[in-house]
C-alpha cells in the first residue's frame, strides 16, 4: 500500500545526516561534557559548535543559545525564567488566544501566583492585530508571548511588528517558532523577538532536544535548576548526540530553506485548490497567503476529523487534526473556536502538513483517496443527509 | 596507551544492545506518540513497554513512571512538583547537606516563595543520623529530599529508616536514586520512598533520559507545563529512542545488578587496599562499608584534584575530582566539606568509579601510575616538601 505522511508538524523522520552525526555520541565520545580532563572538554567543544548552526539558522549568536529538551521545554523556560525573573517589576502576561499548550500552561502556571493573563484575540485567520496589543500593553506587563506561526491553522503572525510595539514599552516578547523554523526565515534580529523557542522534532533533528533564543544577557530564572550547564541556566547533563542532531538538521534545514519553501508552496497550493474543487463544503481555515508553506487545513462540514484520520489511515495516509499534543485530549480545538469557527464545523478539522521529501505523487494520491473518504463518513452522517434532502 | 575510564557516575557509554533497541525509532517509527492515528498509538505502547521495564528495576508499578530528560530533570519534578502541589500545606523543605546540585538548587528555589529550606548534616561518612531528622520535622514540613547514595563520596543513606520517619509524620520522601541505581538493590516499596529520581546516564542508556517514580496518585504540580504527555505530568514530545534506551538498559541492569555487585566491589576493594599501601597521607572518603560497590574517592594531602585528573589523563587514566556537575564550578566540594574535610585536604579530591566492564588489569594500571603522578605532582608541592623537611 502507498504511503503518502502529511502529518511532519507532529514529527518529522531523523533526517539521515543528522543520525550518522549523532552515532558516534553514544557509545564512542560518551565522556560528560563537564568534566576536566581533555575528553569533556572536546565534547563541550562539539556542543557549542552545534550552537553556532542553531545560532546561524535563526541570525542569532552561537550565546544566546540554550540547548532543552524540547520546544516546550523552551516554552516554559521563557515564559517562566522571564515572569521569575522579573516578578518584582510586573505580574502582567499577554499570550495570544492560539498558542501551544505549554505556552498557554506555562502562563495560566502564574495565574495562582497573583500573575495577570491576557489572551489576545485573533481575526478569522488567526491574525493578532498589533493595535490590539498596543492596547493590552499595562504597565505592570512583563512579558508578551505570540508564536510566530500557528500549528494547527499554518497563520504566520506580524511578530517584527508585535515585538517593535514591545519594545516601545520596554515590554519583553517571545514567541515560539517551533512551526516556522525550518519553513520560513527566522531572523531574530529583524524580527526583533527577545525570546524564540524551537524544537528539533520538526526539522529532522530527533525527539528530546529543542533550543531557546535569549537577547544578549537576559536574566532567566532557569526552569531546571542545578548544575552549572548552560551557563547555569538550563541544568542536566547534556542531551550531546540529540543537540549533534539538532545542529547537523539546523545546517541542513538553512540551507536548503528556500528551494523547500518552493517546492512545498508549490505542493500545498495544488492540494488545497484540488480539495476545495473536489469537495463541497469544506472551508480553508488560516490565513490564505501568511501562511507557512508546507501548510493545509481545512474544517469538513458534517463529519469527524477523527474518524477522517482513521478512514485516511486505512488507505495509507497520515494527517493529523488539529495539534498532537492536544489530538487526544480535546474534542474541539481551542483555536479553531478562537477564530470564530462553529464547534459543529471545528470537529471536521483536518491538518496537512508537508515536508520536503513529500512529491506531486503524494498530493495526487491525497486528492484521489480524500473526496472517497469524506464522501463515505458523510454518507453515515445524519447532519448531512438531513442537509441533502433539505 | 592503555585507556582505563573509571569515570562512570559521570558518564557511561550507551550500551550496545539499548543503542540496537533505539535506532529504529529515530527515522523509522519516528511518529509523534500523541497522533490519534495506529502509528503513533504504536509508539505510544513501546513507551509503555519501557515504563514496566523502568519500574521492574525499582520495584514499583509502571503507572508511577515519568520519563524525564535526565536525572536532574526528575530531581527537579520531585521538588518543586511537590512543594508547589502542597505549598498550603506547608512551607518547610529538609534536605540533607550532601544534595546534588539539582536537589539543593530546587530547594533553595523556594526560599524566595517564603519556604524554609533545612540542611540535615552528615557524620564524617556522610552518614545522616535518622534522629536528626526526626528532630527536624515540623507541623509545616511538606518533603525530605535526602539522597540514596552520594556521588563524591560513595555513602548509602540509610533511607527506609528516613522515610519511616516522614511516613510516621505525614512527610513525602524523596530520594535522588541516579547513583545508586543500578548498583545496589533498590525498591520504592522496601525502602518506603514516595519519590525517587533515576538518570539513564549512570546505567548505559543514553543522555537525555531519566524518569521519576511517584508513589500511587500523588499530585505534582508539573516542572513542564504543556501538553497531555506522560498524564499531564511532563509536556513535550517524548523522547522515544531515549525512552527505549533507558528501557533497555533498565531491564539489563536488574538482570546483571548481583554479578555486577560482586565484580565491582572486588575491584573496588583492591583498588582502594592498594591505594592506601602505595600511597601516604591518603584519606579513603566516604563510608567504608555502607557504599556503593563500584565507588572509591580518596583526599590525598598537598595536591590538587584537578592537576591529578591531568597527570593521570597523560597516561590513559580517566577519573574525576567531586562530581561531574560542579568539577568546573567549585573549587572546594561542599560534600568534603559536610563531612569535615579541612579545606586544603579538600582540594586533592579523586574519585574512581567503575563498570561492569572494568577488568582487574584496569585496577592494576591505576596502583602502577597514581603512585608516580602523585608522588610527581607532591614533588612540585611546597606544602609537601615543607612536610617531609619538617
Amino acid at each position: 500500500m502507498e504511503r503518502v505522511y502529511l502529518d511532519n508538524a507532529s514529527a518529522t523522520p531523523v533526517r539521515k545526516e543528522a543520525l550518522e552525526a549523532m552515532l558516534p555520541y553514544f557509545s564512542e565520545h560518551y565522556e560528560n561534557p563537564s568534566t576536566v580532563y581533555d575528553m569533556g572538554s572536546k565534547i563541550k567543544s562539539v556542543i557549542d559548535e552545534q550552537r553556532e548552526k542553531v545560532a546561524g539558522l535563526i541570525g542569532a549568536r552561537p550565546g544566546e543559545i540554550i540547548f532543552t529538551s524540547s520546544g516546550a521545554e523552551a516554552n516554559n523556560l521563557a515564559i517562566k525564567g522571564v515572569a521569575f525573573a522579573r516578578q518584582k517589576k510586573g505580574n502582567h502576561i499577554i499570550i495570544s488566544s492560539i498558542e501551544h499548550h505549554s505556552v498557554l500552561n506555562s502562563a495560566r502556571f502564574f495565574e495562582r501566583m497573583d500573575f495577570e493573563v491576557t489572551f489576545l484575540p485573533v481575526d478569522k485567520y488567526g491574525l493578532i492585530d498589533p493595535e490590539s496589543l498596543s492596547q493590552a500593553i499595562r504597565p505592570e506587563t512583563i512579558l508578551v508571548s505570540i508564536m510566530h506561526a500557528n500549528n494547527e491553522i499554518g497563520t504566520i503572525e506580524p511578530i517584527a511588528a508585535l515585538s517593535a510595539i514591545c519594545k516601545e514599552n520596554g515590554v519583553l516578547f517571545h514567541t515560539d517558532a517551533v512551526a516556522s523554523v525550518g519553513n520560513i526565515p527566522v531572523d531574530v534580529n529583524e524580527s526583533g523577538v527577545d525570546l524564540l523557542s524551537l524544537s528539533g522534532v520538526s526539522i529532522g533533528a530527533p525527539k528530546g532536544v529543542g533550543a531557546l533564543y535569549f537577547r544578549d544577557n537576559l536574566r532567566l530564572m532557569p526552569v531546571l535548576h542545578g548544575g552549572i550547564q548552560e551557563n547555569g541556566r538550563r541544568a542536566g547533563t547534556e542531551n550531546v548526540p540529540g543537540i549533534v542532531g539538532l545542529g547537523k538538521a539546523a545546517e541542513l534545514a538553512g540551507q536548503e530553506l528556500s528551494v523547500k519553501q518552493t517546492h512545498l508552496k508549490h505542493l500545498r497550493d495544488t492540494l488545497v485548490a484540488g480539495i476545495i474543487e473536489r469537495i463541497p463544503q469544506v472551508i480553508y481555515t488560516g490565513h490564505p497567503e501568511k501562511r507557512i508553506p508546507g501548510h493545509a487545513s481545512f474544517c469538513i462540514e458534517a463529519l469527524e476529523g477523527e474518524a477522517l484520520i482513521f478512514m485516511l489511515t486505512s488507505v495509507g495516509i497520515y494527517a493529523n487534526t488539529g495539534s498532537a499534543c492536544a489530538s487526544k485530549a480535546l474534542k474541539t480545538s481551542p483555536v479553531l473556536i478562537a477564530i470564530g469557527t462553529p464547534p459543529d464545523l471545528a470537529q471536521g478539522s483536518i491538518v496537512f502538513t508537508l515536508e520536503k521529501s513529500n512529491q506531486a505523487k503524494d498530493v495526487e494520491y491525497v486528492l484521489e483517496k480524500l473526496p472517497l473518504a469524506v464522501e463515505k463518513l458523510r454518507q453515515m452522517s445524519p447532519i448531512w443527509r438531513r442537509k441533502a434532502t433539505a
